[in-house]
């Protein structure tokens, strides 16, 4: 049965460019050359940026040939790898392949003698890895793996189309191993900025609430039960999120209490009951927390969470007085997250309710200080033991 | 001149692979279609995926064909655009390609007289656009382009080898498209990811400054002359540096004195002299700093700049008395930064130095206060009014 090997190196490019995991992409392509052209066995030499030398990733095809012990990770001094990476050398090669048979010729004929001494070792370690066939394959000049083939299980040599077909196929992997590299480098990049973000904005709001004595761990504790309620609430009702919303809901309650940087510690810290004078500068903290993060526009929506989780469902809360559903959802949550954590912590005047007494009294404030609906979606994740 | 077209396809492949760019990709292909075929002209249509239309992006070719006014942006509702994206339709063609003559013969053979009625719409367009063949590309079930293509210059058919041709470079461009996007993408997402973090430690860091009522606009300032202290050092000197160490000096310096948080207001806002004890407090704010920012293990270097702003080149300075070179460089350079800021600034009890009073004194205690290596770019800074 003869093979098309255009249209079979058309199919995996395709196939390859959609796949953005290198090793997915190595394990594809082995296993197409191990049942295409029926080779013996088959692996890939393939470099490691992070550490500069190259391993033996995968390795398919008849199952007992070992991988020498120690010989899984090449240093750039492993004598397949020095052939290969020295460009010039690709002028002894037949189209950049090297075959073995091939190869113990050139050694014959070869007069610079550390060369010669290098294709020796090259054929050494060819007969301990049984290959007969090494396909280098580069982006730009850099050397990027090595395709090493075993027999054709025919016994057979292989021909000129199959040799172009694996040439082909090796030049595609390389570079779409580069691709997916470059993808993974930016996934991974995002993801570390994403932490250092969250990381940077949870120390500060830490720092910033430590200047009121009354309320330590609070906004950690209040994050997490709003994070419980957010997911509830999306898992329940996908229409009223969007896919940032959880990312928002972090945000808003890390930074739910920042303007209390701008109400003077005397009033935070006062022992005894405050004054209507006081009670005011303290119900600032949200317009003040609205003014220090205005300017971050990425931050409209956490803005909506910051500034309105004082305001209650029956329109009495501050700084607007807003009602009902002209409360944005993420101030809503908040307000139920933040009340919780405010009745079950001990403060230094007075112990916190038992956790029951704060259900209790969040189901009777149901309508009145907050949102029914989330009220409801709080009981839920109450009730799976979440919050 | 026949053409292998295999060999141009693999040449083009390998280039457009490196290319993340999707408008260059374009381009390359356009180019290359009616510099090789010979083609009076050749435009693609491409799919927009923020406004989900298509748009007429480049035209090559022969000068003088022009795109009818308005018909540069095609909604989804355009015959062109809903015959290839209705995915059944490909059954209709041979090969998916769409051949003026053929879909001619077509519109007679067809009962469905909807299908009938968007064909000869269809057709209405390619005579608009002098379009012999229509080569749509798919990314999975995804119309991601359309290539529009006029006459051979010979005036002769398209032959197989050359449909093909086409074909496989358009599907080829569709997915090197789909790659770059998703690049683009990334690289966007990190660069808001990135402002996020900085707006939002800006912020922060200016609301906690605000609390000390001599030191307005501080930071900011501070963060502006260490920035080109160190692109002047950068430039003058890439071995003391690495590729973070621009970023690392910019969050150092917003972040330098986020441990006055932990100082309290009555002390940062006495009038008149401090006492040994108040000064001693004050001069916590750096290790205050460490603390709040330790558990941040990507703010290592910046963590450095923080912790060390107070010592001196002699040695006397605080908190652990570090001398010289054993002061690291970021904290060397917010110092000079720091004090420079500090000196020219008006302060409630007194009006700041003139700016070349300031530099006086940097200078004469370049090696005692401050590091000479450093005070000698601030001064080539100075010179170049950057500072």
């Amino acid at each position: 049965m003869s093979i098309d090997y255009k249209k079979e190196l058309e199919k995996a490019s395709k196939r390859m460019i959609l796949v953005h995991d290198p090793d997915l992409l190595i394990r594809l392509m082995i296993r197409m050359i191990v049942q295409k052209v029926r080779v013996t066995h088959c692996s890939i030499l393939l470099h490691d940026r992070v550490q500069d030398s190259y391993i033996l990733t995968v390795s398919g095809g008849r199952t007992g040939l070992k991988v020498p012990e120690g010989f899984t990770r090449m240093d750039l001094d492993n004598p397949l790898v020095r052939f290969f990476r020295e460009t010039k050398n690709k002028s002894l090669l037949n189209n950049e392949v090297l075959v073995y048979e091939e190869a113990k010729k050139l050694t014959n004929l070869i007069a610079d003698s550390e060369l010669k001494d290098l294709l020796s070792k090259v054929l050494y370690q060819m007969d301990l890895f049984e290959t007969t066939t090494c396909i280098p394959s580069y982006f730009r000049d850099e050397l990027m793996g090595i395709l090493l083939l075993g027999n054709k299980n025919t016994g057979a040599k292989f021909d000129m189309d199959e040799l172009s077909f694996f040439i082909a196929l090796s030049q595609d992997v390389a570079m779409n191993i580069r691709n997916a590299q470059l993808i993974q480098e930016l996934k991974n990049e995002l993801d570390n900025k994403q932490s250092l973000f969250i990381n940077t904005t949870k120390a500060m709001a830490a720092a910033i609430e430590a200047k009121d004595r009354y309320t330590h761990g609070h906004t950690s504790r209040v994050t997490t039960y709003a994070l419980e309620i957010a997911k509830k609430l999306e898992q329940k009702n996908k229409k009223v999120t969007d896919k940032k919303f959880l990312g928002d809901i972090q945000i808003a309650s890390l930074l739910h209490d920042i303007g209390k940087i701008g109400v003077p510690e005397s009033i935070l810290n006062k022992e005894g009951l405050l004054d209507p004078e006081e009670r005011k500068k303290i119900n600032e903290h949200p317009m003040i927390g609205v003014n220090i993060l205005q300017p971050i526009h990425e931050l409209e929506t956490v803005l909506m969470g910051v500034k309105y989780h004082h305001e209650r469902f029956d329109g009495n809360g501050y700084p607007e007085g807003l009602k009902g559903d002209k409360i944005p959802l993420i101030a809503a949550i908040i307000s139920v997250a933040d009340s919780f954590d405010a009745m079950t912590s001990d403060r230094p005047y007075r112990k916190g309710f038992a956790r029951e007494k704060a259900i209790d009294i969040i189901k009777q404030e149901s309508g009145k200080q907050f949102d029914p609906y989330i009220v409801e979606i709080f009981l839920e994740t109450v009730a799976e033991n979440k919050i």
